[in-house]
């Protein structure tokens, strides 16, 4: 063991991690990056597809590799637990997703699962006996592509989804989460069912952690190694479609159209001018998903959905850009002779970091000679929906250009040791314990 | 024979077609539609598919039921002939297509089909017998769903299409025209081979004449019956593709983002602005086909892949708006800081209609006591390229509210059955000949 300082509350370990290898690390997460249904480099894993239940598959056994005991709960929320000294104390649970949206890369939630599975390896190697369970978790259905609504598996885990919700979702063939959950080996009763043995029992967590890439500039800008998350912004999507009329390109003359496209273009440029308007860095707003009916070369388009995602770390300005932006889809429908419909997708309250959480994240670069800065975590993250059950934060490692969901998304090997390895310390004294070599830290 | 009157040069005979029968001509209108990719009574039939196949299998049954001899050339454009009485004569041919665009109705295309085929079975049974031969003809392809071309088997025919063109297109799945018309028991060793095959020989089309829905709300707002196309307008396409930036929707700061979507979104509304500005009811313009990158949620979309459709009955106007819209896409590449790409699908020039066929479509209605107006055809129709190499005329009938390429495109009964015998009267008089019970017309 290293010669590292304690001091006050904190009581850092001075635990050597050295051993914690980024390139292992690298090659794990690219061996799981080729299980994609996109031609590689893209990755596209859809939840409880053949690629997705392929790549659980993979995380498992890399958990059995770490010696974890392994349990799966209804939702396919996968655990990981390593036993530790205190049986009656409450887990710290570190974890984040492996599925991945269409066209994505090989680092967006996987560093969270892989990189937390080699933080537990690298705490066994250094001798550390945690006094608290240590659990990795990879949550179920992250990303929104089957069902429309992201963190599908924190959300029951944290009891913020309730029956109604998932009864109202089904998938692209109609299937409901019940059906795909219990095809792919989980599932239950009922959606009522599947939640109540999901719902996590109120302070049986001590505290939660994910590692993630930045998926933003600002790390890699600055030149810092690791950032410090203090807050998670609060997220909001809705849908809109517009109704036109539909005819031939060449023959409906333009005073007889109401091209529903058109209305879905004025209004994704409003999103961005209200958005702008904020004079806010921290404000987001984004039309992502356009399905334009019967997008055909020589048709006028009938109908336009939009799914928009607006952002900020400030709940209450977040709701007044959604709310201009609803009040003009109105007056563009209106002006342009069409009906609307708008549904809310989600609306979530921001989450404030954990203190003990950042102070042990703080520690562990501290130890690891690492440069950080605080940051507000803008994605939608599991930890958002952790920090309803317990003390949550998260760690953040540069990424090239501050790509993200998109096939060239890259960390470097270098950041990603230093990230697992601020990983493992934090955990160790979230955790408590003690070496081989040493008393209780 | 009833007893009309002749006069002229056109000579009209007095036919009677009054067996033609409207019902009948709908419920196979509606046989047809049932062979469908999408649920009914959406139609979608793409080219060589099994649907189109099993709707070529039942065009041909048709001809057979109406002693046509059949012939299909290396396009796969379908020929059902009736002998006239001078074997040395051009051929009178008539026709349309029976493919479909995603999510269309039962009406286009397939009229000018099977109403060919029920015009000539209405004039057999009025004892009619042609001094020319008469052609119905299925074209291949006049949609450009597939091969993002359309009119692919008229431009064959007419010989306005290269093999070099042909080469360069290739289906969603990377499947050329040459290997999807062989697999359909078409083709030919090349796209050269197969144009050299299929190219009609100047001189033995004595004339072309197209039944077709309006397509548009002319006739019906008027309360007019029939109408005589004098001029086809001159369509172009083009293909506009944005390359952005992608990211994390949360994630990604405004100031950083170059979103794809919002470039494609400004130039749709560009279109529409700039074709209004012509002040010309001739002139439209429409964004009809929209493919996004990664398309979801919480991305930011990196690609952007607009096809624009803009068609006039005057060439050079139509071709100013073009320069106008591709000038606008630079602009606005450059302000947004992306690159984009122009491909230019086709441009091709208006076509007049033959004063012969014109003339003839009139006495037809004339004789039905239909009442009639000129009309400019807006939309691609193979008569377009017919037009090259013969004289060619297009009779309309009214369709409710204009509507077109949608599934509830409709035609009444009563319409479809005066086409119908518009048409058979006006490929009487086209063809010469004479009735049993009659004399040379």
């Amino acid at each position: 063991m290293g010669g590292g300082g304690r001091k006050g509350k904190t009581c850092q370990a001075s635990l050597d991690v050295s051993r914690i290898n980024g390139k292992e690390i690298v090659s794990q997460l690219l061996k799981l990056a080729k299980i994609t249904e996109a031609p590689e480099p893209a990755v596209t894993r859809v939840l409880f597809t053949d690629k997705d239940m392929q790549a659980r598959k993979y995380v498992k056994q890399l958990m059995t590799d770490a010696k974890l005991q392994i349990r799966e709960d209804a939702m396919g929320n996968i655990f990981g637990r390593w036993l530790g000294s205190d049986k009656a104390a409450a887990v710290v649970q570190t974890g984040s997703h492996v599925d991945a949206i269409p066209m994505a890369g090989a680092y967006d939630g996987t560093l969270g699962v892989v990189g937390a599975i080699a933080a537990v390896k690298g705490l066994q190697t250094a001798g550390f006996k945690p006094r608290k369970p240590i659990e990795v978790i990879m949550f179920t259905s992250e990303e929104p592509t089957r069902f429309g609504l992201g963190c599908i598996g924190s959300r029951g885990m944290a009891g913020t989804l309730t029956a109604k919700v998932l009864d109202e979702k089904v998938d692209v063939n109609g299937t409901t989460f019940q059906e795909a959950a219990t095809a792919a080996g989980y599932g239950g009763k009922s959606h009522e069912d599947i939640l109540s043995q999901t719902l996590v029992k109120k302070g049986s967590v001590a505290a939660f952690v994910e590692l993630h890439i930045e998926q933003g500039p600002l790390l890699e800008r600055e030149g810092l190694n690791l950032g410090i998350v203090s807050a998670i912004a609060a997220p909001a999507a809705l849908r809109m479609t517009f109704f036109g009329n539909g005819g031939h390109a060449g023959a409906l003359l333009m005073p007889d159209r109401k091209d529903a496209s058109l209305a879905a273009a004025e209004l994704a440029l409003v999103v961005e001018k209200v958005v702008l308007g904020t004079d806010s860095i921290d404000t987001v707003g984004t039309s992502g998903s356009w399905a334009i009916k019967p997008n055909t070369l020589n048709a006028v388009p009938w109908e336009a959905k939009l799914e928009i995602d607006i952002r900020d770390i400030n709940g209450p300005r977040r709701d007044a850009v959604v709310s201009t932006v609803l009040k003009t889809a109105e007056t563009i429908a209106k002006r342009r002779q069409m009906t609307h419909q708008v549904e809310m997708i989600n609306q979530d309250p921001p989450a404030t970091c954990s203190d003990q959480v950042v102070a042990a994240a703080e520690q562990a670069a501290k130890q690891l000679g690492a440069s950080t800065k605080h940051l507000v975590s803008r994605a939608y993250h599991d930890s958002l929906f952790m920090a309803q059950i317990a003390p949550t934060g998260m760690i953040f490692i540069p990424c090239r250009n501050g790509w993200s969901h998109r096939p060239d998304e890259y960390s470097s090997p270098e950041d990603i040791e230093r990230g697992v390895k601020a990983l493992a310390l934090t955990l160790s004294q979230l955790a408590g314990g003690a070496t081989d070599s040493n008393s209780e830290l």
